[in-house]
């Protein structure tokens, strides 16, 4: 694991879960209750929404010093000032974004495979997602990963493995087991009544179950 | 207008227009034709689907030596090398695209009204669209733009204007008498069974009504 990134519970937005809650109030109690790292993942509005999202969770992770990453859209992560772009195997090539970011700028890339795990590193970057370990709702996907391939991917490459898809505070122990470095969650906070208390529970799963 | 840009003849793209064609044999035959600027604008797929339709029609256009730019996406106009990049008023600020775009680049952007023309060239754009000046059925629209509104709009700043919206080789001779550089045109071509004749057609009725 790396010492730069704290990635064990990282939160992933939607504020599709949010019930009519305000976002911003949700997403600070969760990062008081313990997450590691923020993404914020929004699929359908504009780029001046998701660029104005992103202005606003950028002052509140900097306030908080929570590491804020962008989901696909460079242009977001470089016009915010993130500190990290997450792309998916549908977003743009991961060693073309490494080309367009600035140096120090972090790239996270979803990798379901051990060979796309071994292509994300090569091309440069700094953590990975893998999943879906658990079935989700969160959006559409084809399968889940298996736990061997978890695994796998984890033993393949130097860099900071993250679970997502499905993780509760309660099936997070066998991907622990994996060696993986944390979890990256969306429903168990988002839709959570007590996102705070959720994130700290979650955390302290993810503590309990570390295999380093 | 600037002797930078022939904003004469300005083709914006739109996939489902092409009623089971070929994507760039279409445009191929557009340019062909007559088209003096490209723009890649394609609302519904991932941004692998658009990098690497950019990618195509960067090949493309380079090889007919025509601006082309990258609608909405400053991520995508930086990773496949357009030559610019147009916004309209729900994407990033002009202001934040022209800080993060490399000098040179060009930005161009979408103006409803004087206040927004003028804002979009103090902000640093090098070209306006404006509409739409016709009913349109490429996107949903709340207003159509007075003819009045064009001619201020052109006389207020000094960077070529172009109307979009609906526009034919038959109507746009009252939008031209506005005194602006061009007409940007989606289904007039795209949707064309002869896309090449239609762009050669509309060329001939720009320049027949010019006023300068
Ligand atoms: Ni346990």
């Amino acid at each position: 694991m790396s010492v730069a990134i704290d990635s064990r519970l990282y939160l992933v937005t939607d504020r599709s879960r949010l019930d009519g809650r305000d976002f911003l109030g949700v997403v600070e109690d969760a990062i008081r209750g313990g997450v590691t790292m923020l993404q914020l993942r929004e699929k359908d509005c504009s780029s001046r929404e998701f660029y104005e999202l992103g202005l606003a969770l950028r002052e509140l992770t900097r306030r908080y010093r929570v590491p804020f990453w962008i989901n696909d859209r460079l242009d977001i992560a470089l016009a915010v000032g993130a500190d990290g772009l997450h792309i998916g195997q549908s977003d743009l090539p991961a060693a073309v974004a490494k080309k367009l970011l600035p140096p120090g700028m972090l790239l996270g890339v979803s990798a379901k495979t051990v060979e796309q795990a071994i292509a994300a590193e090569q091309a440069g970057a700094d953590c990975l997602g893998s999943g879906a370990v658990y079935p989700t709702t969160t959006k559409v996907i084809t399968r889940t990963l298996a736990l061997d391939e978890l695994r796998r991917i984890k033993a393949a490459v130097k860099i900071p493995v993250v679970a997502i898809g499905g993780i509760t505070a309660d099936n997070l122990a066998p991907l622990m087991a994996c060696g993986i470095d944390g979890v990256a969650v969306v429903s168990a906070i988002m839709a959570s009544p007590q996102p705070g208390a959720a994130a700290r529970t979650i955390l302290a799963a993810v503590d309990r179950h570390r295999q380093f």
